[in-house]
């Protein structure tokens, strides 16, 4: 009886340790799942602006037959190196969009991964950010120059003439702004997923 | 025997947990020292740009005789609203970074607390950043346009009038993009910071 008596506990000291750790995991699992979810929100939002800004944009031409110089005058984006770096750092970050909603996706269902993924995704949405924070800011400098010009620079108003052209700068600059403000969401998202990982220990540590 | 052997095994069983969890806190308290240090390093290269940028835009104000119009035409930053806009997103920046050395330094003293700083900084550091981005970009655009002109929108150059206006809008600007990369740094350094501090438990658990 002895002697089957002994090899019967040693499977069950083995078995409390995973016991032990088990409790700790779930609640774990639970944030990195509704933080993933509201990132891939975002990043589909961010995709939808980054995309209509550049549409928006691109479509802006307009051709006017304007009476004081000679024939048809067209106004276009790439007219102007700003407009020109706006429609680069938008496609960007639509493309980077894309890439990146596909990996939190897949994060979704490896909940482990997203740890790692995280310090990952702050770097290169704080890059975008900094890329689409600069363009909207070019973009809306010379849109305002359009819309208002500058005397002291003796640079007139284009707006009177070409309304289309500046709503549709003015659209762009607008979404670009919101694809801005979405970016910092995310950056403050992952910083927070990451925050709520670490485990209040060194407070507790010190209490007991 | 088999009544003593079953209350045996349950101190053992209660032991094991402090002791998998003691070696993990050591490491950390070595992490975020080394990284505030490098947070305070730039947040305090972040006040000298966001300075020098100021100081450089301000005193760019430049008085010429030109010939073609009546008699001294004077260039100065606060004629265009992008420059305005410029010289109030570095002076936040540069208060901004004066109240979070103070912070940081005092964060060296107490490293327990480091842990609740870094998702806050980041908070406020991506909002500086999307600030001083777009004024990069805002100031960049103008700068451009006062450099080369645009002959599409019939915007004169003013650069040949006027070097040294033309001079500290190039400087301010580059100093402004250093401004800029310095607190992508400090973004990715917290973000570092953080994912740093979770313990790897996820992985060992599943490789056990």
């Amino acid at each position: 009886m002895e002697s089957t008596d002994k090899p019967a506990p040693e499977p069950q000291k083995a078995a409390p340790p995973p016991e032990a750790a088990a409790p700790v995991p779930p609640p774990e699992s639970k944030v990195p799942d509704r933080f993933v979810v509201a990132d891939v929100v975002l990043r589909v939002i961010l995709f939808a602006a980054a995309v209509t800004a550049v549409v928006v944009m691109v479509t802006g031409n307009q051709t006017k037959h304007v009476p004081v110089p000679r024939v048809a005058v067209p106004e276009k984006f790439n007219y102007s190196p700003a407009f020109i770096y706006f429609v680069a750092a938008l496609s960007v970050a639509g493309l980077y969009s894309i890439v990146t909603t596909v990996i939190s996706i897949l994060a979704l269902f490896k909940p482990g991964c997203s740890t790692k993924l995280l310090p990952h995704f702050v770097i290169f949405d704080v890059l975008i950010l900094g890329i689409v924070a600069a363009a909207t800011g070019a973009a809306g400098a010379v849109a305002y120059i359009g819309l208002k010009g500058n005397s002291h620079f003796g640079w007139a108003k284009i707006c009177n003439n070409y309304h289309k052209f500046c709503q549709h700068l003015a659209a762009s600059v607008a979404v670009s702004l919101f694809a801005a403000i979405v970016l910092v969401l995310l950056i403050i998202l992952s910083a927070f997923s990451l925050s709520k990982k670490i485990p209040p220990r060194r407070d507790s540590d010190i209490r007991k």
